[in-house]
């Protein structure tokens, strides 16, 4: 296949500059390939990194003997564009368009890092990979995790996704399941000949309804649980009994129960509740913030801030189920990302950048 | 419009015969005009009727000054055929097709009562109407009672649905409400910041689990009421606290309830579980049986039996909303009524009409 040369990027400019570079080569989901062709074009200059790629995503690597690894990942894949590029700074020193927040700022503090960072004190992985934004078995961080895990091994990993520049720790994990209450189909004019399933669900939802969660504490971080019902169904008509009902519940766990643990609770959560069949429809294990690391714990120094836990569920996951603690640190904020809107101050850019270099270039203690 | 002639019914055969005539002049709900036109053509060889037609809807009637007038009504529609047509008479005395139950059976011993009984003892009304098998609004019996009330007056109306040789009286309600629960919309891993509509339905579905229908007596009838869910639907995604969940639910109600009392029960039950909305979805009130009156005394004692409620809804209710009290009684088997393996015994159907034919002779008191 014939590709054209990719556009240059210039890693020699800060990182803001950078990100409206990356944020004028568009790469919504599925059309990354231009991004990635000048991403690994880019670091193929670099004469202290391995790069290696799989599909879309590029891996780049210092191999220093450093006895300790860590890795700086990002996504380089946006949702939809929304009349939001070209890139364009503003007076107050606002960086606007799609994939400044999320993720492209991130993205263009990896490169700056691996541009000017050619003896960092441990070694370095940057993993820049696509269809994030997507369904997950499109996803190139998971396809990586697969196909060549050895090139995502480390002690620590940072995400460069938008965290409004806190540090937040590991994700909880998300279960859904389904419980299907039995019952017997009537007509409802003689509605003591059947069984309602939809009454059967009463002693369902009561226990939801009571449902205290968890807020464990974990790596200094406090975590908080919920179990919720996200759907119920059921009926066959307006003058029937019906004979099943379905309440699809999502549990969201804290990193210190794993996968065995959340099904089993869900199941002791709904014991005695008449539940004919539990299923498990979807389920993405947490992942534990790793804070205790060395690596971590000089990275939060460096970084400063108080870290946070992450709630909602995220990649740090699939870096946690290598085995490699992971958390999100980027300068974007969560809050415009995949908006119209979508922004980024120069200067959170900047601090990132600079945070992270001080940290990768201190003095090995 | 050009009409081919109709085909001729020969009212002087038994009515298991006549069953068998109606029965192979296919008459789905929508194509009942042939059946239509050969009714009234052979009611109209009877020169002691009055013969009327609406659309499809034929009514024909005796004046001889009684002080007493009796209506017998019947449906000429079936459900779609499924290869039961024409009717096939077994050794055993059964006859077979779409229809012989549900209602022409019943439908044939009218026929056999307006061609038989010249000088009944009370007037008599004879009604045979279109679309009961199907939409409400399509019901003839309704446009009857719309269009042409007085076409259906009387003190007492027998309808010859299938009825396995037992007078039912009355029939039950039927009230169909929506219960919305309110929510507040939030991301499933953030559920402490909404407000879960699903769980709020706890309450209702605890209602509904403890409820205790009533019994109540009526003219020596027991009905049994019932409040049951039939529907419920909420949830917006896999990851979204729901802000709305919708509880239908079904109150079928014995005919000492109006409507009114009926929706009053509901709202009245569901008290203080937190519904933001009631909707009345759909509402039939019942029919009260009637069986005081003395023509339906004399009846019962003509027909024998104990009368039995009806707890479904039925055509009855249209009768009892016109003033005029009505029971079911016809000699078809309602257990399979709309089944391909549609039958009625032969005996049943001379049963019937005998016992009718006694009934409409017998020497006024």
């Amino acid at each position: 296949m014939e590709r054209s040369a990719p556009p240059a990027l210039d890693l020699g400019r800060d990182a803001a500059a950078l990100t409206a570079e990356l944020v004028d080569i568009p790469s919504v989901s599925g059309t990354e390939q231009p991004l990635a062709d000048a991403v690994e074009a880019a670091l193929r200059t670099l004469p202290w990194l391995r790069v290696d790629r799989h599909g879309n995503n590029v891996v780049a690597r210092t191999d220093a003997g450093h006895g300790e690894r860590v890795v700086l990942a990002g996504h380089i894949d946006t949702v939809p564009i929304a009349d939001n590029v070209p890139a364009r700074l503003d007076a107050d020193g606002v960086l606007w368009g799609c994939g400044t927040s999320d993720m492209k700022s991130g993205v263009a503090v990896q490169l700056r890092i691996a541009a000017t960072v050619p003896e960092p004190n441990r070694d370095l992985t940057f993993v820049f990979y696509d269809n994030e934004e997507v369904a997950a078995e499109l996803n190139g961080l998971g396809h990586l995790a697969t196909d060549r895990p050895d090139w995502l091994a480390g002690d620590f990993a940072v995400l460069l996704e938008p965290s409004d520049g806190q540090v937040e720790g590991g994700c909880q994990g998300t279960l859904r399941m389904l419980l299907r209450l039995p019952g017997q189909r009537a007509h409802s004019a003689r509605s003591w000949t059947g069984e309602n399933a939809i009454h059967a669900a009463a002693p369902v939802l009561a226990r939801l309804a009571a449902y205290r969660p968890r807020r464990p504490v974990i790596d200094g971080l406090e975590y908080r649980e919920g179990l919720n019902a996200v759907g119920i169904e059921g009926g066959v008509a307006g003058n029937v009994i019906p004979d099943a009902c379905v309440v699809t519940v999502n549990y969201r766990y804290a990193p210190d129960r794993d996968e065995a643990a959340a099904v089993a609770h869900v199941l002791e959560v709904f014991e005695g509740c008449g539940v004919a069949e539990f299923t498990v429809e979807d389920h993405s294990p947490g992942a534990l913030p790793g804070l205790s690391h060395p690596a971590a714990r000089a990275f939060i120094e460096a970084v400063g801030g108080e870290p946070r836990p992450k709630y909602g569920w995220t990649d740090v996951s699939r870096f946690s189920a290598l085995g490699v603690p992971a958390v999100n640190y980027g300068p974007g904020d969560p809050n415009v990302a995949h908006k119209r809107d979508e922004r980024v101050a120069v200067a959170a850019i900047l601090h990132c950048e600079e945070r992270l270099r001080a940290w990768l270039t201190a003095p090995a203690r």
